[in-house]
């Protein structure tokens, strides 16, 4: 079970160590996707995504004790990067286990924090983990099938409604399910007319397959653009309470996703990775049940990708 | 003169036809600049530059015989643009006379908003706007040296104001002095203890070497990365509202410019052509008088540059 109560705990928690993210309306996207678009900036977090709420209230809610054997996370690269600043925080060790695909500039900023780095196929990731944890006395920092992990990252969905009440739709990026059963219980415990919508992949859609099959499927291993949301079945804690808050999960093609984040880009000034802007995809795709008079709030979860200026 | 109840005036009338452009809290940054900072971001303003604000309030208020003769600018690129979508807004011919080294990004901008393009070494854009003036019966329309472009830009000021009162320091790029002009009128008009820095390059300090001076200097063509802040002279009617009202014009060296404009993208996730980013290079090079516990205002003026993202 996870409570409204227990992410206020968290927030009172984690506060002092994240940035309460800025609003931003983005008027000059409005026409564009079909609504008065607002987004709630996770890429301008410390460690620069959402994760680190999560990572953050775990690790500060376990046993010294525990701590101190040295922690070790499966990741895509944005929980990696939370739990390697949790950890320098908190002067423990800790290992994060990546694909070989991880863009660079994650595995890169994993390591500056000073954590070591593991890298291997993307469907091993767990089970190197439970080996590293089971050889080294590492624990475990799960990245979404956590109550501790859902109720930082609900601290997101607190902030959303206390800095725009009257939004009406909350488009939330979905991989494993961890910020989404977060937001929706933060924000439906609250104020349960708000829409929650997920986006996710159509290559890895495992929370739309799953919601129709009506049980946790897992799927194929396939590549997407967005690198953060190849999780291959919804997470264990995280799928009832999707099922139950959550209006509806729309999948988003490759195409769309690369045009979320150009249009990001160009027309909104911001930097998105494109796990993040594919909402904006969604949008662009005309696949969200969203209107030209509703405030729509676009989680933008994180904004680690690489960016070079064109040359003149 | 400019008061102001122009500026007033201006926000009245152009205030349906542009965006009231956020305010955005940059904690990542604090640390970096030495204080608290926010910006500004005119970046995302339509056009994506703060100029369509002057472009709109000069042209919405000279009569409609005249603008139907079509209007001639000289410009860097973002007062083309903001001149161009107020011409196509109004349905008048514009003709924009650009430096031959204006970033392709500013060219095509102003070229799909259907104006006519004429490009020409640096030092001759005025001669060859008033020529084309002449020729054909277009009405000037000034980059800065203009009450009415002064008045327009103003309106960022009283937004400034209305959105962060209890600002300490607001950092402004300044050229021509279009920009500074009206947000100092506007800002020490209500607040006279805000104080109020610009921001050129070192390599075209008009600003700096003529407040010593005492008088405008013309300086010599020089290439910047900045390329927005080449004007060569402060102009005639913004000299002395800048010489009365700005507290202090810092100047910023290239590579401190090149390093605010990485600092905002790797860090603020905020995309800003280099001339906006000058006064974040100013603050990286220790240059100005900030505080830790001050609330800073950076203005980014414009975020008209290409960007691509890297492969991985």
């Amino acid at each position: 079970m996870l409570t409204l109560e227990q992410i206020h705990t968290a927030k009172r928690r984690i506060s002092s160590y994240v940035y309460e993210t800025p609003m931003i309306r983005l008027n000059g996207l409005d026409e564009l996707l079909g609504c008065q678009v607002y987004i709630k900036a996770e890429n301008m977090q410390k460690t620069n995504s959402f994760k680190l709420r999560g990572a953050l209230n775990k690790m500060l809610s376990m046993p010294l004790e525990q701590l101190q054997q040295g922690v070790v996370a499966a990741s895509s690269g944005n929980h990696g990067k939370g739990v390697a600043y949790a950890a320098k925080l908190l002067n423990i060790k800790a290992t994060i286990v990546l694909p070989d695909s991880a863009p660079t500039v994650k595995v890169e900023g994993i390591r500056a924090l000073g954590a070591e780095v593991v890298q291997c196929k993307l469907a091993e990731r767990h089970v190197i983990t439970e080996k590293l944890s089971r050889n080294h006395g590492y624990c475990i920092i799960h990245p979404y099938d956590d109550y501790d992990i859902m109720a930082g990252q609900g601290t997101a969905g607190l902030e959303i409604f206390a800095q725009l009440p009257d939004v009406n739709t909350i488009v939330v990026p979905i991989g494993g399910g961890g910020l989404m059963s977060g937001i929706a219980t933060a924000v439906k415990s609250m104020a349960p007319h708000i829409k929650l919508i997920g986006v996710e992949p159509a290559v890895v859609s495992r929370y739309a397959k799953s919601l129709e099959a009506g049980e946790r499927l897992l799927l194929e291993e396939q590549k997407s653009l967005a690198d953060a949301l190849l999780t291959l079945q919804p997470g264990e804690r995280n799928f009832p309470i999707v099922q139950q808050l959550v209006d509806e999960v729309v999948s988003v093609e490759e195409a769309l996703i690369y045009r979320g984040m150009k249009t990001l880009l160009s027309e909104g000034k911001i930097i998105a990775e494109p796990s993040s802007s594919i909402g904006i995809g969604a949008a662009l795709q005309g696949a969200l049940p969203i209107h030209k008079h509703e405030k729509v709030c676009f989680l933008i979860s994180g904004g680690n990708v690489e960016l070079i200026p064109e040359e003149n």
